[in-house]
């Protein structure tokens, strides 16, 4: 049995935005040495998602105007509790509940076993600061 | 360390359709031989989920209504710009990102370890077509 | 290779309710002895959840609030289908579905691998009743 560890940084220069990171996924799994397991990919942060979902610009359009239909950012104390703390992101802990912490990909053959339009991205709803992504791959 | 990898291909005859799965993903970890680990079940496609829950037909009339009214289809490239592409898709890819792309599932004693009403399911929101799902399962 | 299986009972004394259940995923994963691998904590019921977020009093009172907006209680079998089967639970199933079924957290040098904040949390939709967690560890 195997296992490797990969951290990434992101810094995303707005409040929201996704971003494609399956090249970084893909290097890890390589690097690995893995042939058949499975690569866990999650945010380590709780503003934030990792998901798996088409890589097309207008999709991600919808998904912010979605999602801000959802959960609308609103820094008033008194709609969300949360912002009492003297935060004003209560809104991007709802969103990443909707999008999701992690993903779980198998792989196969020593590479990532996707489906032909399967894309990793890093969704960000409360950006312009540093944040990390775990991999984890294991397997034989 | 034991792995094993299965392919289930569904044809759902009409948009939006719930399939319980659980039988082909059981006969998969059987078929592992793996005692003890764990199997990831996914689609492999970005308009359709896996998820988990139960097996009552009032429930599922009730998912369909609660994600049309959740992220309604609407085939206006001015409401959702996927659109803009030339499918008409786009509240698939938003239905999805609510039930879930995969679940993993732990396997003691050579099965599923599942609750009392636990069942997997496919869930289709783009179907007519050809799609795939794929079963993992790694342990020893 | 290891394994491990653990499983927690809870009865949550109201409808809806958030408890914190890292300490006991922590003292499974001391428990199991690995130091690379994953581990799977996941609800057994289908009208409960297992996710991570915040450990903050006001944002699990967002939650709340936001789930029954999302999927509103409503015992009426004409607005929910599953409640004709004498149940009135609906809103619980379609609740677990925004917060998810489980998680899947790195183990790292013997320990969670987890972000500042991260925090696993048991989500109750139709409490008053005892119900399981299950955890899964394996690794090497």
């Amino acid at each position: 049995m195997k296992s490797h560890t990969k951290y990434l940084t992101l810094n995303i220069p707005s409040k929201m935005a996704f971003r494609n990171i399956t090249p970084e996924v893909d290097a890890a799994v390589r690097a690995s040495g893995v042939q058949e397991g499975l690569v866990l990919v999650n945010t380590m942060h709780i503003t934030s998602a990792v998901f798996i979902n088409d890589d097309e610009r207008g999709l991600h359009h919808d998904f912010g105007k979605w999602l801000e239909e959802l959960a609308p950012f609103n820094p008033d104390p008194n709609h969300y509790h949360h912002n009492r703390t003297g935060e004003d992101n209560a809104d991007a802990h709802l969103k990443r509940q909707i999008m999701g912490r992690e993903v779980v990909v198998a792989i196969t053959k020593g590479t990532l076993d996707f489906g032909p339009w399967e894309q990793i991205f890093y969704g960000e709803f409360d950006g312009s600061r540093n944040k990390r992504v775990l991999i984890k791959v294991i397997g034989h």
